[in-house]
Parts: C-alpha cells; sequence; structure tokens
C-alpha cells in the first residue's frame, strides 16, 4: 500500500502552477520527524531524528535537503533523485560532524535554478520551520525576498487521490483491528502504558507502519482533557476510559475514539456518552460536497446548545485529516470553504463535563451526496460497556 | 519511577543563576512534539500535536506556554502551576479557535516580571524553536532583545541526577525485555514493520512510557544507514538485520543496537561484525571523568584505523544520551570539553561497507574511574545468530 511514484511528481507540478500563478521563483517547504507531512508529500522521505526541507523551483527539478547523517536513507528512500546534505536540518544536539561535506542555500538554488535567478522564496511548513534553517536562509540567501507560502501548497494536500484514500481506508482498517484488541484485552488494574502497548503491537503486526498519532488512553479526570498522553495510571471500574487509536498506512493516518467503562457509570456522564453518540452521527448528517464548512461548524454548535448540552461543548465538530492525523482544513465557524469531493475528515465529537470528558472519533471521505465513514465499528452503547 | 517535583524547581534555579550571570533577564525554552527534551526538563509537560514553551525570568516564577487545545493536559501534568494559552503554539493544522482566549509575549513576561523591565531575551532550544513563536516575539516584544542562549541552559541536562540515573537504568532493562523477545520471535519472512511490533508490545507491557526513539529493524542493503526507519521488507536469511530498541521511562531513553541474522552471513560481513565487537568494547575503556572528549573520538578513530577498518567508520563513537536518546554533548573530534561524573552517553559503535553496515550500541554512565553499562546484555557473538 503505496502511493505510486509518478503521483508524486504530479504533486510537484501542481504545486509548480501554483507558484508560478503566485509569482514565486521557487518554494522551500520545510518537515520535522514529528510533523513531516509537507515533506513527504512531496518525496515521500521521513526524517528521524533530523529534520528536511524540500527546494522546489518554480521550472526545474526539486532537490531534497536533509542533515548530515541521513544521506544513504534518503538517497534510498526519496523519490526525488536529487538530494543535498545542509547543518540546519541536523537534530537537536547540534554534533559537528567534521569531515562531512555541506551545502548552503545559494548552492542549492544555483543546482536547482542554474542562471535563472532567485528574488522572490516562498516559504511552506511555516508552522514547524525552525530558526537554524530560517538564519540560514537569512545569511546564504541575501536580498532574496522570503514570502510566507503555505496558501500555495496547502490545499494540495485537501482532495485526496484515490491511492491516497486506499491508504486511509487501509489505516482504518489496521486501526479497527488494534482497538478490537484492546476491547477483549483490557482489564481492570492495567495501567493506561501497558493498554497503549496491546494497540501498538496490532498496528504493527496488521501492516501498519507506525501509530498514526501519539495513541491515547486514559481514566477518569484526565477524560476532561481535549488532548493528553496516556500514565502510569491504573484502569478503574466504574469511570470512563477514553480511547483513541490510530495507524499509518503508506504515510496516511487514521483515528478511531470511542469511550468505554467496566461496572457502572454515574448517570450523568451515561447521559454525556449517548448524548455524544448521537451527535457524532448527526454530525455525518452534515457532511457532503458543497456544504460551507462554517455552516457545519454553526448548525453542530447550535443543535448541541438546542438539545441542552452546550456547556459541554469545547471546539469545532470536525478537523481534516491526511498524512497527520490532525490538519489543514479545520471546521470551524470562522471558516471560509466550501467541502469538497473527496476531501477527508476526522469527526471528532469532543464533550467534557466537571471531572469526565468523552470523544467519539473516526474518520469520513466527502462524496457528492454525503461521506464514507472510514470504519462503521465502535459506534454504538454496546462496544463501551466492557464487562 | 518519576523525576521528584522538587527536582524540577532545583533545576530552575539553576538556569535562574546562570541566566544572570549572562546577563539575561528572562529566557524563552522551546519544545515539539518530537523534541520535548527542555520543556519537560523544565515543567515534566510532554506536548502532544502542539507545541510548548517555557517563560523564565531570572528571578521570579516561570510560566508554562502551551497551545489553545491542552489546557487540562498541561495543569494536571506540569509541576509548574502557572500556565498561559498561546497562537504560536498551535499544531501545524493552524486551526483559528474561535472563543478561547489567549495571551501575548508582552502579556506573559508582565505575569513572568511585573514591573521589572525585559530587556533581554535568551532563546533556548533554537535548533527546534519554530517560525510562529519567532514571528510573535519579534511583534509583541518589539524593542526586546533576542540572543540565542542554549549554552546557558544546555549543559544543565548534562549531567545527571541519581533520579535521573534511575530512570536511565530502568529504560534499558525495559529495552532488554524488548529486544530479547524480538530475538525469541523473529523468523524469516516477517516484515521489518511486524518485527517492530514485538518491541512496542513488551516496552508497554514492561513499564515503558513511549519507545525512546524512532525504533529500528531493517536488513540487507538498508543496514548501511547511519539512521533510517523499518519498512515492508521482509526479513530475509544470510544477511545482516540491524535492530535498534529504546524504551522512555519517567522522560528517559535507553536504546540497545545488535546485528542479527539467520543462516549463514558472507566472510566479509562476519568479520566487519566481529571487529565492530571489538571497537564497541574498546570504546568502553576509553570513557571515564576526567577524560578529553576529543581525544577519545581521536584514540577510536586512530585505533579503528590502525586495525585496517578506517574505510568502514563513518562518524563519532559517542554521543549523549538523556531525555532524547540523541542528545548533547556528542563525543567528536572537535569537542573541546573533558568528561564529568555522572554524564550519560551512547556507546553507538557503526561501521558500515558496500551494500551492508552494523550498529553496536548500548548506555553508560561516566564514573570516576571508568563507566556504568547500562545494559550487560546483547554484547557477544553468540546473541547475533538466531537460527
Amino acid at each position: 500500500m503505496k502511493i505510486p511514484t509518478q503521483e508524486y511528481f504530479d504533486r510537484i507540478a501542481k504545486f509548480q502552477a501554483n507558484m508560478k500563478k503566485a509569482g514565486l521563483d521557487a518554494c522551500l517547504v520545510h518537515g520535522t520527524e514529528s510533523d513531516f507531512a509537507n515533506v513527504r508529500y512531496l518525496t515521500e522521505y521521513w526524517p528521524t531524528f533530523e529534520q528536511a526541507g524540500v527546494f522546489v523551483p518554480a521550472t526545474g527539478k526539486p532537490i531534497l535537503l536533509i542533515g548530515p547523517e541521513s544521506e544513504k536513507y534518503a538517497r534510498g528512500r526519496s523519490v526525488i533523485p536529487d538530494v543535498m546534505l545542509m547543518l540546519n536540518y541536523r537534530e537537536s544536539a547540534e554534533p559537528d560532524y567534521p569531515g562531512i561535506a555541506l551545502s548552503t542555500f545559494d548552492a542549492v538554488a544555483k543546482a536547482a535554478m542554474g542562471k535563472k535567478k532567485l528574488k522572490k522564496l516562498g516559504l511552506v511548513g511555516t508552522a514547524v520551520m525552525t530558526k537554524p534553517t530560517l538564519d540560514a536562509l537569512a545569511a546564504q540567501l541575501p536580498g532574496v525576498e522570503l514570502i510566507p507560502a503555505d496558501p500555495v501548497f496547502r490545499p494540495l494536500r485537501w482532495i485526496k487521490s484515490e491511492n491516497e484514500l486506499n491508504c486511509h481506508r487501509k489505516a482504518f482498517k489496521v486501526a479497527e483491528k488494534a482497538v478490537q484488541a484492546m476491547l477483549n484485552e483490557l482489564k481492570p488494574g492495567m495501567t493506561e502504558f501497558q493498554a497503549i502497548g496491546i494497540a501498538q503491537r496490532e498496528i504493527y503486526a496488521n501492516g501498519g507502519e507506525y501509530e498514526g498519532h501519539s495513541l491515547y488512553c486514559f481514566g477518569g479526570d484526565r477524560t476532561s482533557n481535549g488532548i493528553s498522553r496516556p500514565t502510569e495510571a491504573k484502569l478503574k471500574k466504574n469511570e470512563i476510559i477514553q480511547i483513541n487509536i490510530g495507524a499509518r498506512v503508506g504515510g496516511y493516518s487514521s483515528s478511531i475514539g470511542l469511550p468505554v467503562w467496566f461496572g457502572k457509570l454515574p448517570k450523568n456522564q451515561l447521559a454525556l456518552v449517548e448524548f455524544g453518540l448521537r451527535a457524532h452521527k448527526y454530525t455525518f448528517e452534515l457532511i457532503k460536497a458543497g456544504a460551507d464548512a462554517a455552516g457545519i461548524a454553526k448548525a453542530y454548535e447550535k443543535w448541541g446548545c438546542d438539545q441542552g448540552w452546550g456547556d459541554y461543548m469545547l471546539y469545532g465538530p470536525v478537523h481534516g485529516l491526511g498524512i497527520m492525523e490532525t490538519e489543514s482544513p479545520w471546521i470551524e465557524s470562522t471558516s471560509k470553504y466550501k467541502l469538497q469531493k473527496n476531501m477527508t475528515y476526522q469527526i471528532d465529537t469532543f464533550f467534557t463535563g466537571n471531572g469526565y470528558g468523552l470523544r467519539w472519533e473516526r474518520g469520513c471521505i466527502v462524496t457528492e451526496g454525503g461521506c464514507e465513514l472510514l470504519s462503521k465499528k465502535f459506534m454504538s452503547m454496546d462496544c463501551c460497556k466492557l464487562d
């Protein structure tokens, strides 16, 4: 399950067309170990320990830019054949690497653009672009105008190809197996870390390449966290235990979330779980090609308030899904776009009370008339009760 | 297995003393999801999806700075009670978060420093500090001098306390269990991803909180990579399969590396494996308090060349170990410091030939007369042959 090589070159060609429209001579794209999506989207390369970049001229061949330790790895993995090593992408331990020849941005620009002059360089992945790269640009490309250019690139990632959709579909199948194993094996007294180990085992056993995001399993008061990490605390009876499990396949992420418990929940918590599931299913109905994103967020919020649960809502009901489990675009009341066919979203239904909370979550693909759910499992109250 | 709360405040006090010596009014420390060490060292907080910072005044109370989604998580986890939410630490999807109140650096500085004027702000974690934070500093603190200040902070992390050493010791015990499970269960035909799943299962089952680094298992030509990631390729007979497995306990990392194989290796590869193990053990003898770091790197290189294997050496034989599996300081020929008691290192013995390579790796603690190995397992040729 992989993206075919040609598709990467098609992406680069579209990116270059956008660059020309925006009047940019080239773009520099940034990625890190945990936020690698932009670089992987263009090259298939995923840095480890180090950071990475892609220099893409408006016309001509792109160059993958890596740290001093990754040359063989990058040449073996990248679909782009041209690779240059640079100090600014080194790991945060900041070794000197005596004896390893390194390049600079002026040499990169020359290698990519020949005699063509670089005047306007777009910066992409600015949210994760780090100081060493920004400093190197300023020092090595004096006089070049640096222009934040995420809007030139980001929308390319919004609408998925059939290959990308298939990676997502498989990633959700793997996540389903991991969640099912947890439902089968979780026991009171097990630590949250141990619970995560069950999912990790299943992700890799079933064809996942990595977790889709930092996996969650936590109980009690911690379920009221929007985002969090598991702890050494033990799973207890009679309280919500929230699980969110995602696998990554061919680069593409997934996540399935549901609240579970042993024993009996207090009535108010059970009521919120039930309402959460209704809200989750209500959201499915709002998603279709042509729908206004802000309209969906507002309809969801109004519906929740009308049902009397407004105080338990925290933020937008849906966010983008792709290489990152959470990516642009979100569906928020401030959104300014309409949904299009083959955009992919996580329906992320989170409610939080005083000392408890829960999240129902799964992915979907926008279709003409509605949406294709990327998992149809684990969306009934029957799944939640573990004993 | 945790760092006691008081130890965090002791670290902050030492950091503040260094700041005063350096003439700084305050420092801003940065961390990301994958490179979180600086922030965790001061607060125990580990961001997920988002980035994070710590504003530490030279006198007074530090403030943990987080993204818009992490308030409950951060307040529950951070040992620092003061927490402020800022847009520049949001996740890379860059949502708007309508309705969530956010702060700015001028408000942070006022909250931390009162009427004291902020003139010189040190920047720490510059290797991972991102553009949104740098832009926010420039816009929200006009006239404040921003001074790269990693040297004011970084050496604090070099020498480990007894609590830190115990986390490392336990992290290596967990890694040993994961490696042993792999040696027991690996089979030809299994994918590299599936092999990693065995280790992940054991890490969490035995008290690990996460992987210590992106885990490796890869065979064939890919073993010549300095750093890499596993693939969907299947384990084969008669070639080197390199495994590097690390667990994380209480924030602290570990890694154990060794080459293994099924069947029979070509003679030249077997010879490099044997030489690598000798080089690995030779390195143990070089490490002790008072030893010159550059001297160790040079002695190792000379020894390897004298033995006739100089062409197979790539870079420095030892790197720092701590919250990150690879951290400052490295032991390189350009290093300019002497080893001190209770510094922790990874002895990272890597050799690469034409189409194959191998790494023997384990951690150690510098002692007065030598070093304490953090694992004494998996350092004989008997471990390598799996059938």
